[in-house]
C-alpha cells in the first residue's frame, strides 16, 4: 500500500509572494543583520534606526519623498538585464588609432590582477608597511615608463593621455615661472589632447597656439615660450625626427614634452635620447582593455631637475626602521594638501590598477617580447602599406611610420562605408585622408580585409604577392637615425617571469604583502570602502564593454549609451539634479568640471569677472587646487569650535566679495563628518549673493534617499563613484566622478571634440575620452540597479548606524572630535589622538599598531592634525566593527602605560610598530615587553593575522634619497 | 622643413612570418627557456635533449612519427574558436530533473573559488599543517550533509549519484558479510542510477531487483537480502513515505539507503529520521554549475557504527603537536592502500572543490536561507500544480511533492515539443506521462510559460487566478508526517557570513591557510602538479558550456559533441587507439571501466572464465582494488632490485595461469618513474597467453610524442585529464579518467541509459553522466590544442629533462631509487629515506620540514615506504627546481646533524617541523636551535614565506577519536 495521502496541511498560504526572487542584493551588500541592528541601536541610545536620522540629520534638509528608483533587481536578473544591453553594442575590428589600440590582454594578468577582489579592493598605498605588493608593482610602472621614455623620473600614474598632455603644459608653465604663457602644440597631436589642454590651458590664460611645428617660428617668439607638445609618432602616423626641433625650442628657452607610444619607443629612438624634457602619453596597449575610452594609465616622465614638480604620485624606494629596504608613495606630504592655491594639478585618484596591469603586462613579456610585438606590429603595418600602395593609393607618411597610415583617398566615407560592412572601423582625418592605426591583435586575416577595403576589386588581393613587394621594397618604415638602439627593461624583474607559472606567483606573491578589503575593514574617512560585490565586478570584463573604442561610431555603442543614459538618470534623482555629466574621472576632475561650468555660467551672464571661491577651512586639498586651476581666487571660510561652519566668518567674506562672488564649495556631511545644520542658511546666503554652491560628493554616502545636495542647495555636486557607488579603489585608481548640477548650469556641461556629449554651450573637455572611464560604470548602474529604491536609502541608513554604534563604543575610550548636539555623528567620525601627543604618541602610532591588530588605519591627520577618522561604510558587520573597537580599545590601553609612564616612551609598542615577521622572527628579541603581546595583542589573531612585511617606514629618508625606479638586486642586498 | 626622409633600412626582411601570432602558449606552459635548458642539460651530463631521450627511453618503444595533431593555436584565436564551438549549444530552461537542477551560483562564490587559483590548484589535503583552510571548509560539507540527511557520519564527496548509490549498495553488501547477494532497488530511482548499480554489482555477483517497493515483500525474500534503495522523493517527483517500509527491511535483515535531495530535505523528514541507515546524493543544486553532467560532488552519509566502511575521504577534527585543535584527512591509511583485493571501492579524486562550493553555499545562505530557497521552489510548484490541473490534466504524485510533477498527458511528444518551441525542457516519463521539476532559477515568467504549454489555449492563463486557486486548495504538498521539523545548520559557520564581504572574508582567510601553485611547485611524484593555465580555465565557467542539462536534447548539444569528439580524436591519436570513451571521471573509474571491457570482450569470445588480473608489486592501490571491483583474481607480479618488472616472475605467473588470464596492468613509466625496457616483451608475453594489457596512464606525461600506449603493447588505457592534461586537481577533485583502447575493445565500451554513448555491446555505465564531468572537458580540449603537436612534444621533453635534472642535483646529497642502465629516470624519480631510519629520521619528517622551507612535500612512502617521489612537471622553471633542490641539500645537512649525533635526536628541527606560526611566537622559546634557523633555514624565506597555520598534526589521535562534524566553538577552546 502506497503510503500517498493527501492530509491537512500546515505551512504558510501560497501566494504570489512565492514567486518573489531570493537573489536579493541589499542584505549581501549591508553588513548588519536585524538583530545585529537592534543590538547596535541600543548601544548607541536610541530606540529605532528612525530616531537616529532625526537626532543625525537636520529635519529642515530631510528629503520630503523616498528616492523615485526602480525596485532593487535580484543579482541574476540583473546580470541578464545587462548582458542584454551590452549586447547592443557592435564590437568592430577598431583600427581607429588615436592613442587607444587593441591589445592582448594576458589572461594569466586579468584573472589574477583584474578579476581578483585581492587586488581591485586596494587602497591607496598610504600604509607602505602593508602595501608592498602593489608598491612595488607600481615602481616596476616607473621604470619601465622610465625606461621606454628614456627619461629618470616617472610617476605612479595619471588618469589619461589629455589630462596628462595639460600637465606637461603647466609643469612647462611653471618651469617659465609662471610668466611665459605660450605653449606651442603641435597641430598632428591626437584632437582629444589639445581640446583638453585648450580647457586647462583657458583659465590659467595661456595660450594655446596650435601650429605646424616645423614651420613655426620658435626663435621669433621666443618671448612667452614656455613650451611646446609634440605627438610620437603623431597623430597621422608620422614619425618624425624631433632632435634639431628641441635644440631649437630649448635654445627659445622652451621645454619640450613629447606625448608618445610606448609600443612605438621598443623601436624608436626615445624622447630622452632625442633631448625631450617630459614624455607623457597612454599606457593602455600593454595590456588593458580599450573599454570605450578608460579606465587606462597615463603615464609621464621627466629630468631629474623637474621631479619636485613631478603631479601625482611617485613610489619611492626608502628604508624601514630595521634599515631593510621598503617601498613607499614618495613627496607623500604633497598628496592630501596639494598646492591648494597655487596649485596647477588637483589629481588625487589615479589609475594605480591599470598602472599595475600594464607593469605586469611589461614583467610578463619583458624586452625581447615587447619589442617583438612592436615588430611585428609595424611589420604588418609595412605589409598593409605596400599593399594599399599597389592598390595606387599614396600613403601620406609612406616611409616614415610605425603602425599607423594616413592614405590618400577621394572619398573617406566611401573607404569607411566599405569597412564598415567588413565590421571595421577606420578613422577619417578629413574628407579625403583616412588613417589606420594596426595593433597586436592583428592577424593575416585581418590585413587581407583592410587590403580588400582599399582594393579596387577585392577578389584581387593576393597577399603573398603584396608580401613579396614588401620585401623587395623598404624593410623598415622607421627611419634609421629613429632606430632605438639603446636597450631597456633591462631590471631583472622584467627578465624573470617568462612562463604563466612564474608570472601566477609573482602576482601572487605581491598579492600576498597587501591588506585589501579581503582581509579586513578599510575604515578610511571620506573614502568610503565598502563591497564591491562581484555582480557589479563581472560586466567589466565583458567584451561588449570592454572591446570598444571610445570613437567608435555611435550606432555600435547603442549598448553603452542606454546603460550610461540609466546612470545619469538615477544620479540625477539621487542627487536632485537635473543633468549629468559622466566625462570627469575622478572626484578632483569632478571638481573642476563644476568649477569650470560655474565659471562659464558666470560669464555667460556678463558676470565673467566673478572669481572668488569660499573653500572651507576643513575642505580637501583637491578643493582649492580645482579652485585655483579653475581661475578662481581661494577665500578660506573658518570653522567654529564645534567644527561647523562659521557662519558669521562665511557671512564676513561673503559681503567683502559679494561683487566678485563665483562660488562655495561645501563638503556635505562635512569632512568632519557632520551634517551641519547651517548649511541652507549658507547655501542661500551665497546664492543671494549671486555666487553658486558647489558640492564636493564625497561624503554622499551619508545623503543617499535621505537627503539630496540639489534640496541642500547645491547647484552642482559631483560624485565619487569609487566611494558611494561601489566603483573599487584598485590600490589608487581607477575612479570616476561624474557631475551632476541644476538645469541652469546643463548648458556648460563638459563637451568633446570628437563625441558629442555635454550641454549647448559646453565647457572644453575635461577628460580624453567622452565618458570619462566608461568601462567601470556598469559597476556604479548595476550597484543602484541591485539596490533599488529602498536599498539605497537603507545602506544610508545602516553607514549612519555603524559609525553611531562605533563613535559610542569608543566615545569612553577616545575624544571625539565633533559631534552635534545630540551627540552624533554622521557617517564617519573623527577620533582625537591630539591629548596624547604632548606624551609623545601621535596618530601615526595609532595607525601603524592597528596594522598589528590586522587593520588599515582611518583616515590620518585629515582634515584635522593628529587625528583618526573612521568611516565604517554600511557594508561592514556588527562583528568586523567590533574587532575594530576592541583593537582601539586595547591600543587606548597600550596608550595608557605610555602616558603613565609604566613602558618607556620610546620604545614600547607603539613606537615600534608596526611588528614584522622578520622583526618578530628575530633571535634576538630585545624589546621591554613579550613577543606575543607585539604579535597577538587580541586572542582572534592567532588563527588569522595579516602580516606588515616591512617595519616602519622611513619617510623623511625616502623623500632625502628620492629613488623611483627599481633598484638593482645588488642594492637590495646592501 | 619636415625631416621626413626615406633611407635605407636595416631590420630583417619583411615576410609571411610578420604575420604568426606572438601569443603562442607553450613557452608559457613550460617552464625554462633556452638558456635554462642549456644549463640543465649540462648538469644532467649530456650534450643535448636528444641524448637524454636516448639515454632515458628503450629506443624500442620510442614513436616511429611525429605527433599528428594540429599546430598550436595562439591563446586568443582559441578561445575565439572554442567561444564559437560553445555557441553552438543551446541554453534552454531545463526542469528535467532527475537529479540535476539548476542553481543560482553566487557570484562571490563563483569569482572566489571557482574561478581562483588559489583554490583550484590546490592538491589533495595529504599535508594538513599546509591545508587547514580547505580541511574546514570539507568538514563544513559533511556537517552540512550530516544535518540535512540526519546522518551522523559523512564523507567529502564521491563521484556522482550513480557511483554514490553503487557504494551504497556495497556497503550494504559488505554488512551482509559479502553473502547476501539480493539488493532491491525501488524502480522509481533515477534510471542512471539503477544503470551504474547494475554495472557495478554484475561483477559482485550481486542480484539487483528492480521492483516496485511497496509492492514487494521482503519478508518472504529476506534470505539474501542485503539492502534496498530508495530515491526521495522519487524520479517522478512523489514524497513517499517511507518510515514503515525501512522497519519492514530492518526486519528482513537489510540496509535502507536513500538517494534523496538536499534541498528537499530542507523541508521534509530526514532519511535519518525515519530509521535510513545510509543516505546519498547529489549536491549540485547546491550552488555548481550543470555543466552538462558535471562535475558535481556527490554526497553520501551513514550510521555511526559504519563508519570505518565509509567509502572515500573523510576530514576529522585531530590536534596538533601543541595540542590545539587541527584537521586532516582521517583514516587516511586507506587512501593509496585501498582495500586492494577485497575492495568494493577504488575512489581516489573525488570531488573536493565542487564539495567545497556547495558548502559555501550553505555557509552564505544558512539554514533559514536554505530553507527559504526550497519553500519557495515548492510554493511555486504548488501553484504550477494547480495551474496543470486546472487545466485539465491529472498529477501522478499530487499532494505529495517537493518539487517535482509528473503530469499524465495524451502526448508526451506533443507536449514536449510545444515547450520546446518555448526552448523548455521537460522529462518523458513515458508515453503518456512528463514530469516537470522546478528549481531556484525559476521565476513567475517561468511558471507562466510552462503554465502556457499546458494550457488549452496560451492565452487564457490567468496566474492570479491560479494563484488564487492555489491558495484556496492545498497549502503544501509536503505530507504533514514528513514534514521536517528537526533543525539543521545551526553550527555557527552556517550563521554568521550573510553579507558579501563576509563571505568573501571566509573564502580568503581559508585560502590563505592552503598551499597551493599560486605560492611554489608541488613536487608530487605520480600526481603531475603542472601549470592549469588561465586560457585554459576560463571556458569553463562560460554560461554555453556550464548550464546544460546532461540530458538535454541532443540538438542542443552540438557544441559539446563537437569538442567531445575533437579532444576523443585527439586522445586517441595521443596515445595510439581506435576509440576513446569520455565517461569515467577520475582515473579510477577509467580502470574499472578499461577492465568491465576487457572482461566483456573475453566474455563475447566465450572466454569470460578469464579473471586473473596481473598487477606489479609497484601498482598504485586503485589498480587492484579496480581490478577486485571488476570481478578479477589479483594475482602480483614482482619487482627485480632494480624496481624492473621481475619478467621471470611474471612468466612463471603467467604460465601458472595461462588459462584463466585477463589482464595485466602496467603503469608506465612505472610508479617509480622509469621506463622499463622489459615493458614490451611483457605485454607480449600477456598477449601471447591470450591475456589483455591495461596501462595505467597517470604517467602519460612522461609519454606524449616520445611513445604511445598502443605502441608499446598496451590494449586501453585510461588518462588523468587533471594530471597530463592540465585539468586542475581542486584540492582533491574534479578529476577526469577517460579511456582510450584498440578497435577490439571498442565495442564494449560504456553505455548510457539515456544518452546513447559506447559500444554497440556496450557495458553499462560507469558515471551517472554520459561523459562525465564534461564541463571540464574544455581544459583538456584546450591545452591539446594551444601546445599543438610539437608543443605537447616539447612538454613531454622538458619534463624528462625537469626530473632528471632535480635528479642529477639531489645525488650526490641522497640516494635515488632506481635509474636505469644509462643512471637516467623518467619524468620523477624516487629519493630514498631508508638509510635514514635507524637514525630516527624518516620520510615524515623531511616532508613535514619541507613545509617549513615553503614547499609542499612531494609523494611519501609511495610506492616505497619511507621514500619521496618528486615529479617536477615541464611547467616549473629551473630557478623553482633550484629553489626546491636547495631546500632539500639543506635538510640533508639538517638530518647529517641527527645522523651524526650533533643535535638531539628527537628535539631538532626536523622533528618539530613544521613551525607554526604560533610556535615561532611564543616567548617561551625552548628548543635547542635558534628561532631564525627554524623559520628562515635558506635567506629568501625571509621575503617569501608561507606558513603552516599548525604545527605537525596526531594522525593516530583523530583516527581513534574519530569526529567527523564542526566541532562546537566551546570544542575548540577547551
Ligand atoms: C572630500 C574629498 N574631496 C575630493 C576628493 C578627491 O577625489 P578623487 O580622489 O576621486 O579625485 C576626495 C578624495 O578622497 C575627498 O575625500
Ligand atoms: C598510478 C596511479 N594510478 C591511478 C590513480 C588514480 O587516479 P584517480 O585519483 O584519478 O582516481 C593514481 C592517482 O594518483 C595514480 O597515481
Ligand atoms: O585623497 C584620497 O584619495 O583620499
Amino acid at each position: 500500500t502506497r503510503p500517498i495521502v493527501r492530509l491537512q496541511h500546515t505551512s504558510k498560504p501560497v501566494s504570489a509572494q512565492v514567486f518573489k526572487p531570493l537573489d536579493t542584493f541589499p542584505r549581501r551588500h549591508i553588513g548588519p543583520g536585524a538583530a545585529e541592528k537592534e543590538a547596535m541601536l541600543k548601544e548607541v541610545g536610541v530606540k529605532d534606526i528612525d530616531e537616529l536620522l532625526a537626532k543625525a540629520i537636520p529635519a529642515a534638509i530631510r528629503s520630503p519623498k523616498p528616492l523615485a528608483l526602480a525596485e532593487g533587481m535580484p543579482e541574476r536578473d540583473l546580470l541578464k538585464r545587462l548582458k542584454s544591453i551590452a549586447e547592443k553594442n557592435k564590437v568592430y575590428r577598431s583600427y581607429i588609432g588615436m592613442g587607444y589600440t587593441d591589445t592582448v590582454v594576458p589572461n594569466v594578468i586579468l584573472r589574477n590582477v583584474l578579476e581578483n577582489p585581492a587586488w581591485y579592493t586596494q587602497y591607496t598605498p598610504y600604509q607602505p608597511e602593508i602595501s608592498q605588493g602593489r608598491l612595488e608593482s607600481l615602481l616596476n610602472f616607473q621604470t619601465m615608463v622610465a625606461d621606454m621614455t628614456g627619461l629618470p623620473f616617472a610617476n605612479a600614474s595619471l588618469l589619461d593621455e589629455g589630462t596628462a598632455a595639460a600637465e606637461a603644459m603647466l609643469m612647462c608653465w611653471q618651469t617659465g615661472r609662471r610668466n611665459k604663457n605660450t605653449f606651442v602644440v603641435d597641430e598632428n597631436c591626437h584632437p582629444q589632447t589639445i581640446a583638453c589642454l585648450k580647457t586647462r590651458a583657458e583659465s590659467f590664460k595661456i595660450n594655446v597656439v596650435v601650429a605646424d611645428v616645423f614651420n613655426y617660428n620658435f626663435t621669433e617668439n621666443k618671448k612667452n615660450l614656455s613650451g611646446v607638445l609634440l605627438q610620437y609618432p603623431n597623430t597621422r602616423g608620422t614619425v618624425h625626427d624631433y632632435e634639431a626641433l628641441t635644440a631649437t625650442v630649448h635654445a627659445a628657452g622652451g621645454q619640450v614634452a613629447v606625448a608618445t607610444d610606448l609600443m612605438a619607443l621598443a623601436m624608436l629612438k626615445s624622447p630622452g635620447e632625442f633631448g625631450a624634457d617630459i614624455a607623457l602619453g597612454n599606457s593602455q596597449r600593454f595590456g588593458v582593455p580599450l573599454g570605450f575610452g578608460g579606465p587606462h594609465a597615463a603615464f609621464f616622465a621627466c629630468k631629474e631637475d623637474q621631479k619636485r614638480r613631478m603631479p601625482g604620485r611617485i613610489i619611492g624606494v626608502s628604508k624601514d626602521a630595521e634599515g631593510n629596504p621598503a617601498l613607499r608613495l614618495a613627496l607623500q606630504t604633497r598628496e592630501q594638501h596639494i598646492r591648494r592655491e597655487k596649485a596647477t594639478s588637483n589629481i588625487c585618484t589615479a589609475q594605480a590598477l591599470l598602472a599595475n596591469m600594464s607593469a605586469m603586462y611589461a614583467v610578463y613579456h619583458g624586452p625581447e617580447g615587447i619589442k617583438a610585438i612592436a615588430e611585428r606590429i609595424h611589420g604588418m603595418t609595412g605589409v598593409l602599406a605596400q599593399g594599399i600602395r599597389d592598390s595606387g593609393y599614396a600613403i601620406e607618411n609612406d616611409g616614415a611610420f610605425f603602425d599607423t597610415l594616413s592614405v590618400k583617398v577621394d572619398s573617406s566615407a566611401a573607404i569607411i562605408q566599405k569597412a564598415l560592412e567588413k565590421e571595421i572601423n577606420l578613422r577619417a582625418i578629413n574628407n579625403n585622408t583616412v588613417s589606420i592605426t594596426l595593433d597586436e591583435t592583428v592577424g593575416q586575416q585581418d590585413v587581407v580585409d583592410l587590403l580588400q577595403v582599399f582594393a579596387k576589386d577585392s577578389s584581387s588581393v593576393n597577399l603573398e604577392q603584396v608580401v613579396a613587394n614588401a620585401a623587395g621594397a623598404t624593410q623598415s618604415n622607421v627611419p634609421v637615425q629613429l632606430q632605438r638602439t639603446s636597450a631597456y627593461l633591462q631590471h631583472p624583474i622584467f627578465n624573470s617571469h617568462r612562463s604563466e607559472t612564474e608570472m601566477m606567483r609573482y602576482i601572487h606573491h605581491l598579492q600576498s604583502k597587501d591588506l585589501s578589503l579581503v582581509h579586513s575593514m578599510i575604515p578610511l574617512g571620506s573614502c568610503t570602502m565598502k563591497l564591491n560585490a562581484t555582480t557589479e565586478m563581472v560586466p567589466v570584463t565583458w567584451s561588449e564593454f570592454s572591446n570598444i573604442h571610445p570613437f567608435a561610431p555611435s550606432d555600435q555603442t547603442e549598448g553603452y549609451k542606454i546603460m550610461l543614459e540609466e546612470l545619469e538618470k538615477d544620479l540625477e534623482e539621487i542627487t536632485g539634479f537635473d543633468a549629468a555629466s559622466l566625462q570627469p574621472n575622478s572626484g578632483a576632475q569632478g571638481e573642476y568640471a563644476g568649477l569650470r561650468a560655474i565659471g562659464a555660467y558666470h560669464a555667460a551672464r556678463g558676470e565673467g569677472h566673478r572669481n572668488v571661491c569660499l573653500i572651507p577651512i576643513s575642505a580637501h586639498g583637491t578643493n582649492p587646487a580645482s579652485a585655483a586651476m579653475a581661475g578662481m581666487d581661494v577665500v578660506i571660510v573658518k570653522c567654529d569650535d564645534d567644527g561647523k561652519l562659521d557662519v558669521k566668518d562665511l557671512k564676513a567674506k561673503v559681503e567683502k566679495n559679494k561683487d566678485k562672488l563665483a562660488a562655495i564649495m561645501i563638503t556635505y556631511p562635512s569632512t568632519y563628518g557632520m551634517f551641519e545644520p547651517g548649511v541652507v542658511e549658507a547655501c542661500d546666503i551665497v546664492h543671494k549673493n549671486g555666487g553658486q554652491v558647489y558640492m564636493d560628493g564625497a561624503n554622499l554616502n551619508a545623503q543617499i534617499g535621505l537627503t539630496k545636495p540639489a534640496e541642500i542647495g547645491a547647484d552642482v555636486c559631483h560624485m565619487n563613484l569609487h566611494k558611494t557607488f561601489c566603483i573599487p579603489h584598485g590600490g589608487g585608481g581607477p575612479g570616476m566622478g561624474p557631475i551632476a548640477c541644476k538645469s541652469h548650469l546643463a548648458p556648460y556641461l563638459p563637451g568633446h571634440p570628437i563625441v558629442p556629449t555635454g550641454g549647448q554651450n559646453a565647457i572644453g573637455p575635461v577628460s580624453a575620452a567622452p565618458y570619462g572611464s566608461a568601462s567601470i560604470l556598469p559597476i556604479s548602474w548595476s550597484y543602484i540597479k541591485l539596490m533599488g529604491r529602498e536599498g539605497m536609502t537603507d545602506a544610508t541608513k545602516a553607514a549612519l548606524l555603524n559609525a553611531n554604534y562605533m563613535r559610542s563604543r569608543l566615545e569612553g575610550h577616545y575624544d571625539i572630535l565633533y559631534t552635534n548636539d545630540s551627540g552624533m555623528c554622521g557617517h564617519e567620525f573623527i577620533v582625537d589622538i591630539r591629548p596624547f601627543v604632548p606624551k609623545g604618541i601621535e596618530a601615526i602610532d595609532i595607525a601603524k599598531r592597528l596594522q598589528d591588530y590586522g587593520f588599515h588605519s582611518p583616515t590620518m591627520s585629515f582634515p584635522v592634525t593628529n587625528t583618526l577618522m573612521v568611516e565604517p561604510t554600511e557594508s561592514e558587520s556588527k562583528v568586523e566593527l567590533d574587532r575594530f573597537c576592541d583593537a582601539m580599545i586595547a591600543i587606548r590601553k597600550e596608550i595608557e602605560d605610555v602616558v603613565s609612564g609604566k613602558v618607556p616612551k620610546d620604545n614600547n609598542v607603539l613606537k615600534n610598530s608596526p611588528h614584522s615577521l622578520e622583526v618578530m622572527m628575530s633571535d634576538k628579541w630585545d624589546k621591554p615587553y613579550p613577543r606575543e603581546l607585539a604579535a597577538f595583542p587580541v586572542p582572534h589573531l592567532r588563527a588569522n593575522k595579516f602580516w606588515p612585511t616591512v617595519s616602519r617606514v622611513d619617510d623623511a629618508y625616502g623623500d632625502r634619497n628620492l629613488m623611483c625606479t627599481c633598484p638593482s638586486p645588488e642594492e637590495y642586498l646592501e
